[in-house]
């Protein structure tokens, strides 16, 4: 295991009967750790979004499908968890991803030998992202050091939460700017608040603090003001799911923000590992855009911001067209979006 | 008096011993009325932006400075009202407009007949600006109805409150929204919350409910994202201050949304009365931008949404630049942004 941070928001016990999970939705105030025993206690997690982030929803349901496979390893019930598990969100495709990994280490298993190749293979899973994270982490860590010499400290801007919080090691859109950190390289990063949810301030903020590392949050809707008053070098996000021509589906305001590094001539990199490219679909307009509960807009911070019955439309994701990014940052190696295909030939459909 | 709307934000007292305004601060939940007695009254109000948009903060400041000279009608407490007027807001500049015409209406008379003088000057302003909200809403209409045909109902965005509650009369933005809607043209508002202060959400959303005009409330990153899926037809913003090259100053996060329309050929215009024109500068770069208290962001309806002491940047007001609006919408007609001084040659430095 890749240490990384010193802290982690899943741990899966070793007598491989739970995983404790941090309640994300209670930060910055308590860390509250959740122990989830069941497929159904995994589902609820993701789906309350205790657990979040593209990659860390694709191990917690790879555990999630290990432990249903602890209390009943037949075809019909690695049938029903795979499926209760899919079904808590539709865009990030790390889901999918890691399910049907697991579905198909332990499907030609007979039903003694499953739940122990589960656990291995959400093991894997887990053990393998950390690594991919620190790989990004490098890839993204040589762009900023080519920023490093004309301007100290690097002024980085991020969106939501690619962080720590969201995987199993450094982060994806966070890694490179750990290892700048930890490399001496003075970096700054603007953290944009990302209504509705709040996982910048909320979870961002939180960790670069926790990681020592100087941030300013703000608001999403200054992130183009600041580009445009040339305070930003570089933006660096996630993504939930990247389409084969490159177009990146993320947080809702990475479009915008995409819009605005383009228009002041800022580059904008989304970090993914690969199992976030869906290599299935042509481009992102295919990509279904998870519609969350208008409470989330409405109820901020526990008041409610508008009038009663207000309507409210509430997509937690948007579609940036790959060329407006300047990069995709893989575990592999940085290139353009509309090149996935020639970094991942094996992946690639004809 | 033009009665436009069900409500007013602002309501001078007969006896002109004082005027009495809305606390915006407590909409949506509660309508509460404040009396100002003096022009310090006055200038805490709009401070505290319980009076707020640039046409409402002229006209409070006006009968401030009214309310000072009905106390002490000296040049000392002339000069002191304007001064302590003057200074509550940096940005918006017809609060400089409105205390300056009042000082130039009362400056050449003798102090007993200032007082009378400078609250029929607040009152010409008030007046005249729900007039000019008429104007602008008329040629804004002239807009909506050459989309009509193309789309039922128009799907105009807007972004924070342009609105009855920014101004005298049928607001800014709004003004042509409201005709469009008496006069039976199916319409249909995107309205964008406005962190940190929620403004759309709060008092937009308030406003259109209580007129009866439908709309739909969203996260502001969700504005270009809408754009792209072609449901906006038209967005409509105010503004807090125009250069005279067309330039325009208003609410964080405007920028962003003619960077989005620009990308998606949505046509884009900012709503103003004549007196929201600055024709001493020359570009918005110009502009003084208003950098509020950190705690608009980190408390977010009551519960603190960053870990303690985490560093913020709060500008309330971005510059888009001339080239990406549409045009601009005054009481005299609609014109590019460039072309202002065309609009207004008696105002334009040659």
């Amino acid at each position: 295991m890749v240490v990384d941070t010193d802290f982690r928001p899943l741990h899966a016990l070793p007598d491989r009967r739970a995983v404790e999970i941090v309640d994300q939705t209670q930060l910055p105030h308590r860390w509250v750790t959740i122990r989830l025993s069941t497929a159904s206690d995994a589902a609820h997690a993701i789906r309350t979004m205790q657990v979040r982030g593209a990659p860390l929803i694709g191990a917690t349901a790879a555990y999630g499908l290990a432990l249903a496979l602890a209390q009943d390893p037949t075809d019909a019930n690695l049938a029903a968890a795979h499926a209760l598990l899919l079904e808590t969100r539709p865009t990030a495709v790390n889901l999918r991803w890691a399910l049907d990994r697991c579905w198909r280490a332990v499907v030609p298993l007979s039903p003694g030998a499953r739940a122990d190749a589960a656990w291995r293979e959400a093991e894997a899973i887990a053990t393998e992202d950390a690594a991919i994270n620190r790989a990004i982490g490098e890839h993204g860590l040589a762009l900023i050091e080519r920023l490093a010499p004309d301007r100290r400290p690097v002024q980085i801007m991020t969106h939501c939460n690619a962080g720590a919080l969201a995987t199993m090691g450094l982060g994806t859109a966070t890694a490179p700017i750990y290892l700048a950190h930890r490399s001496g390289i003075p970096v700054h990063v603007w953290v944009s608040e990302t209504r509705p949810r709040f996982q910048g301030s909320r979870l961002t903020a939180w960790e670069l603090n926790a990681q020592g590392v100087p941030h300013t949050l703000i608001v999403d809707s200054a992130s183009a003001a600041l580009m445009r008053q040339r305070r930003v070098d570089v933006v660096l996000v996630g993504a939930d799911r990247v389409a084969s021509n490159g177009d990146v589906c993320n947080k809702i305001g990475t479009y915008e923000k995409a819009l605005a590094a383009r228009e002041s001539g800022v580059p904008i990199y989304a970090a993914v590992p690969s199992a976030t490219i869906d290599w299935t679909i042509d481009d992102g307009d295919s990509i279904p855009i998870e519609e969350r509960d208008p409470e989330e807009v409405l109820d901020a911070g526990g008041e409610e911001i508008a009038p009663p019955g207000t309507a409210v439309l509430n997509p937690a994701f948007d579609v940036t067209p790959a060329r407006l990014l300047t990069g995709i940052i893989t575990e592999r190696g940085v290139c353009a979006p509309q090149a996935l295909a020639k970094l991942f030939p094996e992946k690639a459909r004809p």
